[in-house]
C-alpha cells in the first residue's frame, strides 16, 4: 500500500501586537520548514509574561491573516494551549528568538499530549531598527509622549 | 487589429506607519477595482501634513510588501509624487477615507501630467476599535505612558 503523501504543517505562535519585519522574518523562516504555515495568535488574557497587548486579539488576528506567508491563522485556546496544536497536527513548531518557552519543557509537554512535532528556534532578525513591539512602544513614548 | 488586453493597475498610497485592519480594508477594496495592486509608500521626508512617522520608510515598505493583497509596493519619489504614477500607468488611483487630497485638485494635476487615471475614494472601515495610527499611538500613550 502506498501511503498518501502528507502535507507538512508548520505552527508558529506569537502575540503580534504591532506588526514589524521581525515578525515577518519569523513567519517566513517558519514557512520554509513545511508546506503550510498555521499561526496561533495569543489571546489577550493569555499574555501574562509581558505587558498586555496594546491591540486586541481580534485585530491582531486580522493583521496576521492578511500576510501572504500565512496559510491559516487562528486565536489560541483560552485555557488549553495544546488544543489547537493537536487539531493542526504539525510536523514542526517554531519558536521566535525571544519567546520565553524552554524547548525541553515544551517538548516534554508535547510528548505527554501525544504530539510528535519537532521544535525549531528561529534566529533573530537584524535588518531594521524597530523590530520589536517593545522598542516601537519605547520610540512612541520618546517622540510623542513629551508634554 | 485586435488590441492586446491590458492589465488594469490600481495605485493605492499611504504612510502605513503602524499597520492595522483599516489599512488592509483600504488595500483590499482598492485591489477589487483592477487586476494588480501597486502601493506607493510615503517617504519619511514627505509626510508633512501630520506628525512624522514613528517607523522609518524602509521598514514601513517591508510590512506593506508582506501583505497578500499587494502585488508591488515601492517608496514614493523624493521630490515628484507623480513620477511613480506615470511609471505604473494605472487605470485607477484610490484615496483612503481620511487622505487629505482633494479629488478635484488631484484630477487636475494628473491631467496636466497626461495621466488619465480615475480617482476612487474608499470608504471608512469600522470593524475594529484601533483602526488609525493616531488612535493606536494615543492608546499607547494612555496605557503605557503613565509615570
Amino acid at each position: 500500500m502506498i501511503r498518501e503523501s502528507r502535507v507538512r504543517r508548520v505552527v508558529a505562535t506569537g502575540t503580534f501586537d504591532i506588526l514589524h519585519p521581525g515578525h515577518i522574518y519569523y513567519l517566513e523562516e517558519s514557512r520554509k520548514l513545511g508546506d503550510e504555515l498555521h499561526v496561533i495568535v495569543a489571546r489577550d488574557r493569555n499574555v501574562r509574561h509581558k505587558p498586555r497587548p496594546v491591540i486586541g486579539e481580534a485585530q491582531r488576528l486580522k493583521v496576521v491573516q492578511a500576510l501572504r506567508v500565512v496559510d491559516v491563522a487562528r486565536l489560541g485556546d483560552a485555557t488549553d494551549m495544546f488544543r489547537p496544536i493537536e487539531e493542526i497536527d504539525p510536523a514542526v513548531i517554531t519558536l521566535g528568538f525571544n519567546q520565553h518557552f524552554s524547548e525541553e519543557h515544551l517538548l516534554a509537554s508535547l510528548k505527554e499530549r501525544g504530539i510528535g512535532a519537532e521544535i525549531v528556534r528561529i534566529g533573530e532578525y537584524r535588518g531594521d531598527p524597530c523590530t520589536s513591539t517593545r522598542r516601537i512602544i519605547e520610540r512612541i513614548l520618546e517622540i510623542r509622549g513629551r508634554p
